[in-house]
């Protein structure tokens, strides 16, 4: 199971494209509002009891000031990946950005790129498929669509 | 009591300003090394306690993907103030200076400059000499100071 | 009482948040226009009678070039927060951060986030809580609300 | 295992963390110099075997316009990490931090901080550790350890 | 012959203006979409193959972590020439300026402006220029007409 | 005469090439520290009577949040020219060019380069010699000395 | 008289201010449209010519690689304001601020806010009133005028 | 031939690399100083008569506000290769890169990196390697090298 967070509602429209991305793939999740800075609590129940839940990877949004992944990644053994949103009153995302990448040694988090919550959903797909021979499978399969979209691309640039 | 805290050890050569500050002002202080990453059950023990210690002002520095003061923010309803440090491996210090300065509405870190310990010092004594008349005074007379330090500077340079 | 100004009625947008907050907490407050470039002697008027005529803390907001929070601070002992504002014509809200986070050694600015008003009265809410126990409990029951909010953000996105 | 690549040996100063990381925890490695824009075929026939030849995780390094790592991320399936290395005429780091995150939809790269390669292998080993008990008891004993080394810092301020 | 290519149909229309200028000099183009991230054997056989096809000079624009300019030059010896192309969620066009324009010595990549098809293909064009002096000519009189557009502008100033 | 002025005697080393300028072109000077947030009051002072006490224009240059500049064309009516000195501490020198550039509408900074000192000081003459016959000629033949220079430059470079 | 150019007429929605400003004081001004990439001869023809035709002060506005005021610069020794517009494709107004601001050591440009032609105006008038009584008197009524507006927005606000 | 300018002999350590890849494939090359604010009828002189005198490519070096590419471009139709030199007091390169690569419709010039100079040359000759067989061998040749150090720093690090 993947775990999706984001420190409120407001990042739903950007995180919403890592839960679609386990649907495609097939892959469980749970997604949850956790809070680093209104409910930092819950943010250490939520990470400290993830492993034993069945969570696999944690994936976690956030926007300025963004400390939800770093904090979750300081009391996990989990991978964390971190997507940086960019929200109102942000300094054109660069806030988020470096919030979350620039982490010190000894507790990494994964990050993605400005809003870039599909390809952490499919990131987390793939530490999933390290071992995992369906789901490498799929992971190459869509791959393969991948070319297919930019074929498909291709055409219609020829046809105009 | 002023608390200061920082990530590393590697900080005091920045954060003993905030000390020496203290120190000048006769106010009473505590310091600790407190990480965000690596001890998050400290941190969050640091900050829940401290109004009961006798912690009247936090001052939190770190670097990097800045965490401490926002966090520490999150658990008490003391004042915050955070020192971006800029570490090794920083990005020119804008990591440490927006992932504590852009902070969500209704957790506030009181942001001073980049490695700006000597002003967090005296940011927490202007705290305290809110409607302690004596710090105010002593406030005043480090104003008076100030002057008299650019009048001997501006004395060097018609010297030379 | 709390002091909040600004260089000119278009920060107002931002800098209600500050008063609401004032007025939330039950805290008086008193609110002007100060321009550190076109009412430079009103300014330094203001802020050197401040601590006299009662207030506690100054809240300035300003944009572009905002000098007005520094040099507010440079003529009152009381703790002056500042409040960077994205005016039109901003580089992005990159000079006000700048001009108000950058003080010197000496005079310090307590910085919020961009357009962070609302955490700027906040953090003058905390510190007159500092040994007021009324306002602390307030302080405290705000965090508590917080926490129900982001409760009630999960609820909405678990039934979705 | 782990695959280590980087563009040049004169990253290895940085990417030697990574290795060393492994060693650590026990997890066998290769390392290599594949370079994208001086060797892209040998980039690609490194990425493209890695998976049958073993690999279970990539670590790719590189500076400037770094594209070692979304260019193997472009044909394996299996986790790419990228650390963005500081390299001479860099500006400042934000051509490969940038060059390295900001990928495209559908290719994701795990992106650590600037020089981060020693997080870039605590994050290969949490990968492998996410099925494999004996690896999360070491990353959990990681943890403890730098607990320790923030409580031996701590002892270590007090005694000054 | 010159050949436009780039990493997606939404970057057309930016890349349009550079076969636009292709037409309005009389110069044969190709236009092709060729994705580094999705199609990266397609972008090798295409650069590959490109001199041998009779194109003289490639123009490739791409957005983000903007790998196709550089990985294109990696594997043919023609003139590139890279468009940074502003794609949404780009962080203001930072990215792609950096990932095209740092190239690593050897594997140089001729960049132009932000979303500057335009001055690609008059670069291009220019390049064929060197010892054709038909284009040459027509190069010249392109700058008498735009000396004549600032004059017709200039006059239409005069007139308000 | 220049009025020269300086927030500490550490940019004096910066500073003293405008004075040097002056020497060269043989306008009168005065230099001074005088500190927006230290000596605020010397500082109104200074700029309020300058233009009674002869100064024609003023040169002011400071670090970090870089006020002086600012202020003091805030009270007086001469043009004033900013140099954004790269202090210790500073973010790279953005501070102080952003705090003395982003001036609000009403009251302009003629600002100059980075360190830009020098060019403060040929700035000044130059508005000296709107006018002023003299010094336009002085102004003339030192173009013709930096074509000499150049030539100078050349002739090096073509005896290697 | 002050000679305003810019170099499209693209421009002219910024630069109309600094005429605005010119009209308002009674000081004389022409204004074309001269550009320093498409018409450099008649750029230079402007700049030599100018002194002589009895411009004192020339104000270039220009976006993007804004060459424009240096280059005017380059080859008179009148006064030179140049005013950063932020153009469409801009990176942010960066670029042309950047341009403008940082000159060589001998060429001094005096660079106003991003848009600002309306202090390049103000700026102008005021080296005009360095020697002349009247525009200094204006000038004076000029910041009269400002406090009166700050009071009114302060009335305003107090009437809410 | 190649015509290699820089503004200032202090370039040379940077533009030397241009010189030493010209030699190296065995194209002619003539080296000056021109600098765009220093000497601007020098400037346009040699680019206005470089086609005539048998310049086939221009490569321009200039740092800080670096407008010799760009004015270089405006007055020959020759392609003009711009180098962002990292001058002293440069604002960490970013002042050369974008008044070199912002530049507007209709005149490119084509930018290589930061102090990338020896990129520049590669990317002349492959300009005249476009129709040139005996100079694109060479380069071809030159991408085998590529290979072969890539390979031995392979071998290094393997026997490490």
């Amino acid at each position: 199971m993947i775990g999706i967070i984001m420190g409120s509602i407001s990042d739903l429209k950007v995180m919403q494209e890592a839960a679609d991305v386990c649907k495609e793939f097939g892959v469980s999740y749970e997604i949850d509002i956790v809070s680093a800075h209104r409910t930092p609590l819950k943010m250490i129940e939520y990470a400290t009891s993830a492993r034993e839940r069945g969570v696999k990877v944690i994936i976690a949004g956030a926007g300025g000031a963004a400390h939800l992944p770093g904090m979750v990644a300081s009391v996990t053994t989990l991978p964390v990946i971190g997507v940086p949103v960019k929200s109102s009153n942000s300094i054109d995302g660069w806030d988020s950005v470096l919030s979350i990448l620039q982490m010190p040694s000894g507790v990494p988090v994964a990050t993605v790129a400005l809003n870039g919550a599909k390809n952490a959903g499919i990131l987390a797909v793939q530490m999933l498929g390290i071992e995992n021979q369906e789901i490498a499978t799929k992971l190459q399969n869509y791959k393969a669509e991948l070319i297919q979209k930019v074929d498909a691309m291709a055409d219609e640039l020829h046809q105009k």
